[in-house]
């Protein structure tokens, strides 16, 4: 069978889902311009708990997108990289991410035409 | 301001996840090759439920990605078609997808090397 994320039995179903994840998209776009520690890809992505960020990051370590290196001083230094493989994911999500910069305008006036017509008429 | 989905407040933060999200890759790129009836995008996006389709196609016309048109026929027929902006996003949305499709398997032997690295040792 050739891999189809439109079967929804095919792993890369779930694949698709945790690439696209808004947390994905931001994390691995602040790692683009080199490895950060924690606290800076914190600071960097405005509003992620430390519990998202935590599980977030350990799961793109265990997809192979990420490396973690932890460095004996003191105090304890960890550091986050994007792999190869990461690499060639950083380009289609920060396409994504100018479409939505791009494009923002754009989907609000639409939303509000659909929610000019779709309010009922006052009373 | 700039539009900045780094920053938690801006709109853009939560369009970017509307945008990737499994379904709506999945069901952009079903529309990619024309129009198509309710009944043939929940068949083609196999798994997806009646309600999470329903949801999501009427967040996609809101935002202006696809236009919704019934026909007066008996029955009626109704169709989704993607927009000049929803083929906009096409493209971008068909490279998560082909790189979730490319990649799997690295991913996959990512995983296992991952999981065999934190198991704990057998007793």
């Amino acid at each position: 069978m050739f891999p189809d994320p439109y079967d929804r039995n095919c792993p890369t179903r779930q694949l698709l889902d945790r690439i696209g994840d808004q947390w994905t998209v931001l994390i691995v776009g602040a790692l683009k311009a080199g490895p950060l520690r924690f606290t800076e890809i914190a600071r960097r992505v405005d509003g992620i708990s430390q519990k998202v960020l935590t599980q977030t990051l350990r799961s793109l370590v265990r997809d192979g997108l990420l490396t973690r290196t932890a460095y004996p001083t003191i105090p304890p230094k960890v550091e986050y990289e994007l792999t190869p493989l990461g690499r060639t994911l950083s380009e289609p999500l920060d396409v994504l991410d100018q479409w939505a910069r791009r494009h923002m305008s754009a989907v609000q006036r639409a939303r509000d035409a659909y929610d000019a017509e779709h309010t009922p008429a006052s009373a």
